[in-house]
């Protein structure tokens, strides 16, 4: 006999059996309609791509945790790391036969081969929506309300939209730190400030080239200030900015303003110039999404408005919007609420007790699909047995089918939770299980 | 100015835009809705597995179709080639955990490194039913049932189930050759016989180590019999197999029995021992599909049982039964047959012609929505551009949204195909839209 092989799989990866898979799928369900109401369509690429394509020519020495091979043709190739990469691709070849502007809804698995923690994969889910092709404010309003659509729909109660402004932090940076050349290393910074706290950050920011003490001060200042409702005050922005701002400082409030009233029944929309998001990309408005029940568990969708994403690819320009839904974060938020049940199977057993009853048991359980209800024929030899896989199985009903049944023209009806027995004729079986079904709300 | 980098994909690989999408999600919808009918629960394993698990110990020479590479750790890893190996890892790996018989469904991607030829890729998608942990007439019957009622619901029209059994081949190429040790050549030169005729797959046989010319004469015969019904006759495979057989050449008659009536409303059921499967792990039954519409499209779904796939990871037996969806044949057929329209978008664009109308098209976008249509507000400053877009998208409906309209508490409502305008208040609005969509039965 050959050995065994060790059925295992690899650190970071994971099975999804039914249990875990079904509360997944009803929130992917969610998600796949509200973004269809809203003009969303979807699109889908290779998880494959050439390396030079996801990482561009630098990508050489970076990103250890992309997960890179020679193909059999010898080809560079990488598993996508993310969704955004690929679009930016699938726009610019596919220009000529997109209608702008574009609204697409992208949903699949992507790989990192980053050290495995609680809660966070080598695969997993992304769900972006994105509206490319358009530089206006009610691109970037139609996303947050397709969001927010979505988490009124899931039900987790109050949710808090805190909105940045990537221009308007490059502006406040430009005035308080004006010898800093490079953004990103204080924009990784700021984006530290509700985890570390301001002492901390300020720690980090001295060792920022060009950064003085009083710049790094004032900017804290500036991005940490809140008035009465917890919004930055805009009036302060404005007045350090100048007029040279004031355009995108009016659309900042538009945006604002709009949102309070249209961000869902549960939306609360604020203003928080100390979120950045560090990712290069991003040029206008940045977001971020906290769970007023789980504040914990981090943002739950984050995005922001870039405009020149496809710029690698083609010269013409492709100014966009997208989010990102985090769809882990989301499902383990629901289940930390309580609100993911498994997608109760209203199922029946049609438990076969003698060979002879075969056909009138594929017939009947056939009857019961047709009217929409999960029906199995029992496969087991012994009818104890099929009992015990009904009742694992959780199924309300088991219907037993054999010669004495065949012979009478009634069946016996068994109900698994409260142990009642029925003994109906064919006729009576499939109305007797639906007003069960409706009396018990299901 | 970087250098652009060319936006291609990898040969083989694709990338499907809304409308090849959408047709693709529809039928994944009705085998999601139909296989959950009949107690199939979805599964999901990685993409990524250790290369021992996929492969085997014997696995380091073969295989150069499998996409193999080594990981950031050392580890030999590969992306999965099918779902079958997978789900034998898996039922495996949670046998305890499982409620045996186990009916699962699962849908993904596989990826092979073939050459790439019209309607076949390197990365497609699979969608298999199994029932695993019993080996029952039953069970052979409930996966055939659940894909005949899958073709039905797709609308194919006739579809025919070519039913044959390994165990009465293994029989009749024991009895015809009896000097051969190894099948497997002789299955697969049977599998050609419809394609490339007998005296061709004679020629084929005769180089088969232990194969007499009159055996294999004589094997052709019994397979290539066919009664008035176009079956083969199974008294003569019972006759040439003898005593021994007589139980499988039992089950085998009552599943084509049981077949003939549970098989959906336009599935045809027919022995036919010619179909050898070449596959090594079946055991039992194995069947091919073919719709009467499209013969040569070849088989749209196919498979079999197999009593110890499992037996390289553990030393319980699980015996079971499968079926593969050819998802892309499907999609292909369903085109070819002009039944795949596009999902139709019944979409409403909420046209803005004054920035101070925003809130107004926001909230009416919002109300649409709520009543299940899809709307968008436009995303372009000039109107005719946004009519440009509805038109383009192939809404039905653009609702106007501008100062006069705010003044007046008229609205302008235009349809996009007949050209007619309404001028109606704002009540009024959605219900002449759903009135529209219901006389146009969408």
């Amino acid at each position: 006999m050959a050995k065994l092989t060790e059925p295992k799989k690899l650190k970071g990866f994971r099975d999804y059996p039914p249990e875990l898979l079904s509360g997944r799928r009803r929130v992917l369900r969610v998600i796949e309609r509200v973004a269809e109401h809203c003009g969303f369509q979807s699109i889908s690429t290779p998880a494959l791509e050439y390396s030079e394509v996801l990482l561009g020519q630098a990508g050489a020495e970076t990103d250890k945790e992309v997960y890179r091979f020679e193909d059999h043709g010898g080809r560079e190739v990488a598993l996508r790391y993310d969704l955004t990469v690929p679009f930016a691709r699938f726009v610019a070849e596919h220009q000529s036969e997109i209608a702008f502007p574009f609204r697409k809804l992208q949903i699949g698995n992507v790989w990192r081969g980053e050290k495995p923690q609680k809660g966070r994969y080598r695969e997993f889910m992304q769900c972006d929506v994105d509206i490319i092709g358009v530089d206006s404010l009610e691109a970037d309003v139609e996303i947050l309300i397709c969001l927010a659509t979505i988490l009124d729909e899931l039900d987790f109660g109050k949710f808090r939209f805190q909105l940045s402004n990537r221009q308007l932090l490059s502006g406040l940076i430009h005035k308080c730190l004006p010898n800093v050349k490079d953004h990103a290393p204080v924009l990784i910074a700021i984006d530290k400030l509700t985890k570390i706290g301001r002492p901390a950050v300020l720690d980090l920011m001295e060792k920022i080239d060009g950064a003085s003490p009083e710049g790094s001060e004032r900017l804290l200042e500036v991005l940490g200030a809140k008035d009465n409702l917890g919004h930055t005050p805009l009036d302060l922005v404005e007045e350090e900015l100048g007029e040279a701002f004031s355009e995108e400082v009016a659309r900042f409030r538009e945006t604002l303003q709009l949102l309070a009233t249209q961000a869902g029944k549960n939306g609360i929309v604020q203003a928080d110039l100390s979120i950045a998001r560090g990712l290069g990309y991003y040029t206008g408005l940045v977001f971020e999404t906290t769970l007023e029940a789980l504040p914990g568990i981090g943002s739950i969708c984050s995005g922001g408005r870039y405009n020149d994403l496809v710029s690698r690819f083609t010269k013409r320009s492709q100014p966009g919007i997208g989010g990102s839904i985090g769809l882990d974060r989301l499902v383990a938020a629901l289940e930390e609420l309580g609100k993911i049940e498994e997608e109760s199977t209203y199922g029946v057993l049609v438990a076969l007790a003698a060979q002879d009853a075969r056909k009138v048991a594929f017939s009947l359980a056939s009857e019961l699909r047709r009217h929409g209800f999960c029906a199995e024929v029992g496969l087991q030899r012994k009818l104890d047995k099929q009992f015990r896989y009904a009742d694992k199985r959780g199924f309300p009903w088991v219907l037993i089918v054999g010669t004495d049944e065949m012979d009478s023209g009634h069946f016996k009806l068994r109900n698994m939770k409260t142990g009642e027995e029925f003994s109906l004729p064919l006729h009576e079986l499939v109305s007797k299980i639906m007003q069960a079904r409706y009396d018990e709300g299901q």
